[in-house]
C-alpha cells in the first residue's frame, strides 16, 4: 500500500496546499501563548475539552455534546471510519475527491465504491443516492466544496443521500467559508449526518492541526469512544477557543479570497488553451491543452508551486492553484502566461 | 463497546495519571514559545518533521529514518495496529496491562489473546513466547515497565519473544527513565521490535501530547504509510526538539522520583494491611485488606486522588499511586494512615 505523500520543491510562491495566506494576527498569537505559558504543561489536557467544545458549539448555536475536537479534521474522519466500518463494509465516495478518505478506508478494510462526478464536475446525486442505499454501506463521505474540483453538493441533495442510506454520511466542510453553504442545519432531521470543519483553511491555523465535527449527540458519543483520549494538546485547545470567536476577521479574510478567486478565474478563462472550473473553495481547478507536467514544472522554474492533480480520476489535464494574496496570485498568473508563451 | 473513560474528582493532590509533578521550566517554555511566535501558524508543518526526528534520533545514536513522531505514543501504537492487524488476526497482550492496547486492538478487529502475569506480577515469559509463536499472531505489545504493576521484562526475554513470533513486538517504554532498561539496542538483531517512548512522563510534557517510536527503517516506513500526514502541530514539534536535549534535567528529575518511590514503597510496606509491589515506574501498585472503594474514597475526602485499578484482571484489591513531589507523597501517606485508622 502506498501512503499519502507530497513532493515539495522550495518555491517563493506556495499555492499548493490550500492554506490561508495570512498568519494568525500577532496580538492573537501573543494572547494564546500567554495563556499557554500560564498553564502547567506537565499535566494531561482535560479528559473532555469542555471549554473549547462549548466555544465551538456556540458558534453553531449548539451545545458541547454535539462537538468533537481533533488534530485536524482528518483525525476525526479516521475516527468515523473506525466507528462505522469493519472489514468488507462498503464506503461510498465521489471521484475525484480528497485522496485521504480512500486511504483511511483501505486501512479500515472498507470496500470502496466510487461514483464519478458528472462531466462538468458536479456531484452525480442520483448515482450517489443509488449506491448509498445498498444495505452493506456503512459510510458515505462527501467533501463540499469538493477538493480538488471546487464543486458543491446542495444540502437538499445531501439530505436525499442521508435519507437513502443506513450508514453515516460525513460532509467534509473544510472549505465552507469560501462557499457559504452548510449541512449543519440538516442535523435535526438527519441524525446520521456528521459535519467536519477545519482550522487549516479560512481560520488560518494549519500549523496547529485542529479540526472539529458536529453531529447528533448520540453519534458523537459513539465516535468519541474510538477516538484516542487526550488527543489534542493544551496549546491548540487554547488557540481553538480563541480563533473560533474571531468571526469578523475570518469573514473579512474569506471575502478577500473569494474576490481574488473570481479575479483568478476570469483571468484564466481569458487565457487561450486554459479551462478553469468555477470554484466554491479557496482554489481553482483548471485544465490546459499543453501537457500538465510542462506547465507544472515551468511554473516551478518561475518560483510558483501549484498542485498537479492529473493522477486523479477524470482530471488527466488538471492542475489546482490555491488562491493566495493578490501579489501571489499575480505572480502565478504572470508566470503561467510566460510558460504558455514559451 | 465502551471507550476509555476517566472520572476525575477535583483534588488538591493529584496522583492518578502518572504525570510528572514538575512543569517544563519557565525559561524553556519561553524559548519554545518564542520560536513558535516567529513561525507562520497558517502553514502546514513539514511533510516529514526532519529536524525533530533528527534531534530524537541523536538521543539514541540513530538516524531520523528510525524515528516516527506522534500525538502521544498512543497515536503511534494505534498506527502499529493499523499497519499489522486485520480482522481476526491475533494480538498477544499480558494482563493486567495498559487498557488502551486492547481498546485499539478491538477497533482494529483483532482477536486479543491475553497471558496473565505470574502471581508476583512478573511477566510469564514462557507463556508469552508460546502464544506469540502462533502463526496468526501479528502483534505482541509489552509495556515495560508495565502499567499498572510497575514490573519489567528483561531485554533477553523480549528478545526471545521477538525471535518466536512472525509478528511485530511493540515495547512501550513510556516509563523507561524510572527503570533504566531499554530494548532499543536489540533493534539491530530483532528488526521486528518497535519501541515507543513518551514526553508525558519523565519528560514532563503530558499537556503537549508527544510521543515517538524507534524502529527498523523499513518497519518505520510501513508504519508511516498509515499514519495521518501532518499529525503533530508546529508548537509541539518545536517543544519536542528542545525537550529531548534536556538530558541532565530529565535525569535529575527522574532520580528524585526514583528516590521518592523507594521512600513511599518502604512506608507502605510498614503499614499493616497494605501490600505494595516493587516498581520500576513513577507509580506504586499496592493492595489492601480493606475494600478498595473505602480507601479510594477515603483518600478523595482527604484531598488525595489516586487510581482504583481493582477492575484490572488479578488486581481485585489493587490501587495505584503516582509518585509526586515529596510533599504530595507525604500528603498521600498521611491521608492513607488516617483512612486506615478511621
Amino acid at each position: 500500500m502506498s501512503g499519502y505523500t507530497l513532493v515539495q520543491p522550495d518555491c517563493p510562491v506556495k499555492l499548493n496546499q490550500n492554506e490561508c495566506p495570512f498568519d494568525v494576527p500577532e496580538e492573537l498569537k501573543r494572547e494564546i501563548v500567554d495563556e499557554a505559558l500560564a498553564s502547567n504543561w506537565g499535566r494531561y489536557p482535560g479528559f473532555v475539552p469542555l471549554e473549547t467544545k462549548t466555544a465551538i458549539g456556540q458558534r453553531h448555536g449548539l451545545g458541547p455534546e454535539h462537538i468533537l475536537i481533533g488534530n485536524g479534521s482528518n483525525e476525526l474522519i479516521q475516527s468515523v471510519f473506525n466507528t462505522s466500518v469493519s472489514q468488507g463494509d462498503r464506503v461510498v465516495l465521489p471521484a475525484p475527491t480528497f485522496t485521504l478518505y480512500a486511504l483511511v478506508g483501505r486501512i479500515a478494510g472498507a470496500e470502496i465504491r466510487t461514483v464519478h462526478l458528472n462531466r462538468d464536475l458536479s456531484f452525480d446525486v442520483d448515482r450517489l443516492e443509488e449506491e448509498s442505499a445498498h444495505q452493506d454501506v456503512r459510510l458515505v463521505v462527501l467533501c463540499s466544496p469538493n477538493n480538488p474540483t471546487g464543486s458543491m453538493i446542495a444540502p437538499e441533495d445531501t439530505a436525499r443521500i442521508a435519507e437513502a442510506t443506513r450508514g453515516l454520511v460525513v460532509v467534509d466542510e473544510a472549505y465552507f467559508e469560501f462557499g457559504g453553504v452548510s449541512c449543519i442545519d440538516l442535523l435535526d432531521r438527519h441524525p446520521n449526518l456528521v459535519i467536519t470543519r477545519t482550522f487549516s483553511k479560512a481560520l488560518g491555523a494549519a500549523g496547529l492541526r485542529l479540526g472539529y465535527l458536529v453531529a447528533d449527540p448520540a453519534v458523537a458519543r459513539e465516535i468519541e469512544k474510538v477516538k484516542l483520549p487526550y488527543n489534542v494538546n493544551i496549546i491548540s485547545l487554547i488557540a481553538a477557543r480563541k480563533l473560533i470567536a474571531q468571526e469578523a476577521l475570518i469573514e473579512e479574510r474569506a471575502a478577500l479570497i473569494r474576490s481574488e478567486r473570481q479575479r483568478v478565474f476570469e483571468t484564466l478563462w481569458d487565457l487561450p488553451g486554459i479551462l478553469p472550473y468555477p470554484s466554491h473553495a479557496n482554489f481553482v481547478l483548471f485544465e490546459a491543452e499543453r501537457p500538465v507536467s510542462e506547465i507544472f514544472h515551468g511554473l516551478i522554474e518561475r518560483g510558483v508551486l501549484i498542485r498537479d492533480v492529473s493522477r486523479y480520476p477524470m482530471l488527466e489535464r488538471g492542475m489546482r492553484v490555491t488562491i493566495g494574496l493578490p501579489e501571489e496570485n499575480d505572480a502565478f498568473l504572470d508566470a503561467l502566461q510566460k510558460v504558455l508563451a514559451a
